[in-house]
């Protein structure tokens, strides 16, 4: 049976799985990336990972590569270059190093983008030339597809839409000093944010009052705005205004057919997608009116990372059969 | 010799001129658009103005094709949809109706998006595959180009760069009535209008509390900096600090390598480039800086868009013989 092993490189976990032709994740694990500082240790346990998946794996497995989803990193150079979040400073020639541990085709992509590539293959951009992806997560990560290719930029840090500048009066900092960055409003902690803003700018009762910033989860609020509470529902209107201002930009970059939402964030359904699909139009510059649809991912919402960053060989995989 | 007409319909002027291999027009000329309402007249005329051109040169002309640059045009559909400031209304086959008159390849663009094939194929932007260009003119147009090729969007209208919104307090209307929109501050129209709100703001004696709004020119305002007057130099550090926050937004995008200015804008010179370098650095992200040149284009000014329009087949022609 013909696999990929896509390996998603985190702050927190390293989650590794293979995944079939049809983006499907046969079976997958996770480590705690924190606890290999050294870069070699962290490779050999990687290799380690893989080796056992596809040993513990009932079908007999011809692995084709592996794709790897990472912060900061460019397929162009096969790098990650100062990730803040990883403990690997400067830059981490990460393609040739796990090359000389597994010697199959290895591509490497910021998250983000290997996640658009995941949604492009197995997703709901099958067949889109045109389309943006939003992690909406702890942060905001995004990935840009124009004329059917990942945008990756000059240097694989394209598509930060996260850090994009709102200038919102006073506006909020980003975990990288942006001030007003989007993602210290739109993602899942900029709405435990907005919840604290809310509450200090209004005087109305909210169970909130009794929930400390550090005690407060996502589906909290999604449980509360359900319950019709004051702050979770200006929260989510707040959140979904930013958004759609935000999407409404967007468009004018690059005309995308439709933007997707993966994340923590999409858990709250409709309470962030209606006031945001009403937000969206309202911006849009009248000529995209009517041509950009708002859509969730198709990914897995378990296994999408692991999914992106198996696309990436996939995709080569599929560019072959199609010479 | 071997030449391309290039053609740039403007809402005033239709600019059309032949243009060789390095990108030098070898002879052009203009008529006013609005003198042919109807579509079928106004194809004739271009087609006689080719014609022309092409009698009158004093070379034997071999036409390779003709490159039209225009608002709201699309390669993808040959088409004109709903431009805003041309008399046909509705979605104009512009490559089908011009085809039926001059028999060779023809394509169409938006004009900005053009001019960006221009300054890649014959101007500073050679060689790279990720840039951005603005056209800042009496409006702001943009063209992106990322993994060497331009966006064009799913409908032909990406790059509207002009069009995305600052969220400033009360901000500005577009022509398109985009509150906050980027083009009502940056273009040669948005500097006066600066002009004005400087003069609101402050109390201060200026040349311009004697000019009215449509008497004055954007060669007065770069005069009047030479000169030290307080509300030029208060307009050109405004207009530089949102075209720099704007510029350090873009980037966040497709990270270019370079971002190349052209148009009306550009002769005030150091008025607004000084300014303009020292903005961006201060709102780039950290790990962009350094990475993004700012520069003027390399286009002949008097000829860019009419170089830019023929560059779309010379692309073409290039692109054969790679093969």
């Amino acid at each position: 049976m013909d696999l990929v092993a896509g390996i998603d490189i985190g702050g927190t976990k390293t989650k590794i799985g293979l995944v079939n032709k049809d983006g499907k994740s046969i079976n997958n694990t996770y480590f705690r990336t924190r606890e290999f500082e050294d870069l070699d240790d962290y490779l050999d346990k990687v290799k380690d990972t893989v080796d056992k998946l596809v040993n513990d794996c009932e079908h007999e497995v011809n692995l084709l590569g592996c794709g790897v989803g990472a912060p900061n990193a460019s397929s162009r150079t096969g790098c990650i270059e100062n990730a803040s979040n990883l403990a690997w400073k400067g830059r981490v020639p990460l393609v040739a190093k796990l090359k000389d541990r597994i010697n199959l085709p290895i591509r490497v992509m910021n998250d983000a983008n290997a996640a658009a590539m995941g949604e492009m293959l197995f997703g709901n951009a099958k067949g889109l030339e045109d389309f943006i992806l939003l992690t909406l997560g702890t942060g905001l990560g995004s990935g840009i597809v124009a004329n059917g290719q990942i945008i990756e930029g000059s240097g694989g840090l394209a598509g930060e839409l996260g850090h994009v500048g709102l200038t919102v009066e006073e506006g909020r900092y980003t975990g990288v000093g942006v001030q007003g960055g989007l993602e210290a409003y739109v993602s899942a902690t900029g709405l435990k944010r907005t919840i604290l803003h809310m509450q200090s700018k209004y005087t109305e009762d909210s169970r909130f009052r009794d929930i400390a910033f550090n005690d407060l989860h996502g589906e909290d609020i999604t449980k509360a705005a359900e319950e019709g509470d004051f702050i979770a529902l200006k929260a989510f209107d707040y959140t979904a205004e930013i958004l759609g201002m935000a999407l409404a930009n967007f468009t004018a970059f690059t005309q995308p057919e439709a933007i997707f939402l993966l994340g923590g964030l999409v858990n709250s359904g409709k309470w962030i997608l209606d006031p945001l699909e009403k937000y969206f139009d309202q911006y849009l510059m009248e000529a995209y009116k009517g041509k950009v649809e708002l859509k969730f991912s198709g990914l897995p919402p378990a296994s999408a990372a692991i999914c992106g960053a198996a696309a990436l060989i996939w995709e080569l995989d599929k560019k072959k059969l199609a010479m």
